[in-house]
């Protein structure tokens, strides 16, 4: 197919695209901008919403804000904003802390009810292919509670889970490969098993639907910073299903998680409820900011993203196939609609040079360690002629063939 | 003496005030603020600050601000900031996370290298007055790292440790007494039993002089929102002395803590200095706003805001005594001055309502349960005409005698 070809139906597609005037609740310019897996845009309602945040309710109310504006609650009013995103009713999920401090709470408090079921339960499972943190952190919580680390590749978390198995902590979509892993299987699997999941939904929330009640998932974490366009790094979120919550017994029980927090009482009691996955003080300015950027969801369904997004993909890869010459890159995301998150992920000869150029050339994406770049595709703000345009820039940046 | 007298006196005291034209640096109004040791006034830097960040940073350069606006960075930049307000050299405070979760790292970091030196120490003392934060995360170290928790007064910290003291975590100044602990005692007798002791400043740091280096203290947190001005939720810190850090075995090792964090092994390897104290991606908008708060430091000693903070405290017990009849309130905020904070507390019947009825007259404290008025001096901003102005609107408040 001719580029302009591909060229008129990316025009074509544009043009039929129903989210294509979401575009303009954000702040962009000429940069394709492929990284919003990585850091989502600016939403135009976050600067003057911030801006009155700082100056009317820090600068001028000061202290009153934390009754008066609503402070002291946005950790679950944001929370259930994000519920609605990734399929949790109201009253489950709670923002606050990175995802990294999110992982250890949901670990570890996740062991803590599997031991109930039995003392032998000392097996933590972890996505080997996992983003660093949440390796490095369930190894903490595996030290912490006396179990033992296994990492197995997320696939097989079904063949490994047994009689041992305490927890199992899965990425939803891979951070490299783009690979959607399959949530209600796995969920289904560790739960006959005796175990419970703890799902990461980092590059799965806002690009695609998640389920969370609906799959029966124990407990479940993610940042807003992605496709969520809270800002960088924007509080992170903890869901614990409703079942668990009189169980959830935190590692990190801080005074924000007391049942009566103003009550200054030395014996820790904790709060019902969400609120019992919160530690300290929330970080207002960064979490307000956030609950601005989410406003731009509440005329969209996260079904209508995940169509769009399967496209967009699915057009980037016939894109490059068209033009790129063959052998350049090799594809390490899946092909399926049902194993791909909302990225493409090229492996290609010196990748990290080759990202440099695009970059400077106007087209942003992520370089991975060693030979991966990875493209990331946010359907509320990136048009098909932009993934037409950041193919052929891509052709043109690529090594020729020596 | 009369009431003109001290309006008179007080007119003296801020023609005579080195620091009076710092008040230009924050956006104040009419009320007389003595909340400051909640949640400081806002700095005039914050908001162009932050609203660059957001336009330009986020907006405009997105992915590639980590590296080219120095957010990366940013922790340890800061750190050092407020490092120099504690008597920390450059290199052993990061800035993020809340106090609570620093509590958590300081307190397990310390236990652990408590027991490296022998197994056998196996006690936690916390001081018994905590804010209740402390209390609640080191009881959750005790229970993970197989101590117990033994909660003593600050003050008889001393007569309590012992061959099996692993840890002591002590507050500089109580939050609700406002007494000043004896951090050098304090730490000297707990390395004398051959201890660590945990520090937290968050009611002392911007105070008065903490002398972190000069004490030998291990390791201390505190938080930036109080006088230190940071805004709500404001992110915390964490010091960790030189000496410690290639053994500060962290039990929330984010990838943000990883020597090479962008290398994605999934083997955890600690970066040195204060780095290792990392998590998870810092919260950049609510840090930032934290750095431009800060700048009103640059041209102010701790010394002279220790001077101001006394004379500020002494006038306001003063004119408290002139004012109000008799037996109507009584202060438990030490009287000298090498016990007291920066703080008057004072115990009166129907304390909840006086501070209602106070702050509808313009005068904003803090209540604490059950019988506590909290008054906060922020040497920075606070003039003596206002604590004089506080003392009678606080008489004309106080319930008549029946």
């Amino acid at each position: 197919m001719s580029r302009s070809a591909l060229s008129d139906e990316a025009a074509a597609l544009d043009a039929a695209d129903r989210l294509r005037a979401k575009r303009d609740a954000f702040i962009l310019d000429d940069v394709i901008y492929l990284d919003g897996n990585s850091l989502g845009a600016l939403p135009r309602a976050v600067p003057p919403r911030l801006a009155e945040v700082v100056a009317r309710e820090w600068g001028e109310l000061r202290i009153r804000s934390w009754e008066e504006s609503g402070w002291w609650t946005a950790p679950e009013r944001i929370g259930d904003r994000v519920g609605r995103l990734v399929g949790a009713a109201p009253g489950q999920v709670v923002v606050g802390d990175s995802t990294s401090v999110n992982v250890f709470k949901a670990v570890v408090a996740a062991v803590r009810i599997a031991q109930e079921r039995g003392a032998h339960r000392d097996q933590i499972l972890v996505d080997e292919a996992t983003f660093p943190t949440d390796g490095y952190i369930a190894e903490s919580a595996a030290r912490m509670t006396g179990c033992t680390l296994r990492p197995v590749a997320a696939g097989d978390v079904p063949g490994a889970v047994g009689a041992r198995t305490a927890v199992a902590l899965v990425n939803h979509v891979d951070y490299r490969t783009g690979r959607l892993h399959d949530l209600p299987g796995i969920t289904a699997a560790v739960h006959a098993a005796g175990g419970l999941v703890v799902w990461d939904l980092c590059h799965s929330a806002g690009a695609l639907p998640v389920g969370l009640d609906a799959h029966g998932v124990d407990l479940a974490v993610g940042c807003t910073y992605k496709y969520l366009n809270g800002g960088p790094g924007a509080p992170a979120y903890l869901y614990v299903a409703r079942a668990h919550q009189p169980r959830f017994d935190s590692p990190l029980p801080g005074w924000n998680s007391h049942a009566d927090p103003f009550g200054m009482a030395s014996a820790y009691t904790p709060a019902e409820g969400s609120a019992r996955g919160r530690v300290g003080t929330p970080d207002i300015l960064s979490m307000l900011a956030l609950e601005a950027a989410l406003e731009v969801w509440d005329d969209v369904t996260i079904e209508d993203v995940r169509a769009k997004s399967l496209a967009l993909t699915d057009f980037f890869l016939r894109c490059v196939e068209d033009h790129v010459p063959a052998g350049r890159v090799q594809s390490v995301t899946p092909a399926a609609h049902t194993e791909r998150g909302s990225q493409v992920a090229l492996r290609c000869a010196d990748a990290g040079e080759v990202m440099a150029e695009l970059t400077r050339r106007g087209v942003v994406g992520d370089f991975r360690r060693p030979d991966v770049l990875r493209f990331g595709f946010t359907p509320l703000y990136t048009g098909f002629a932009e993934v037409e345009r950041a193919a052929r820039v891509l052709a043109d940046v690529l090594p020729k063939e020596g």
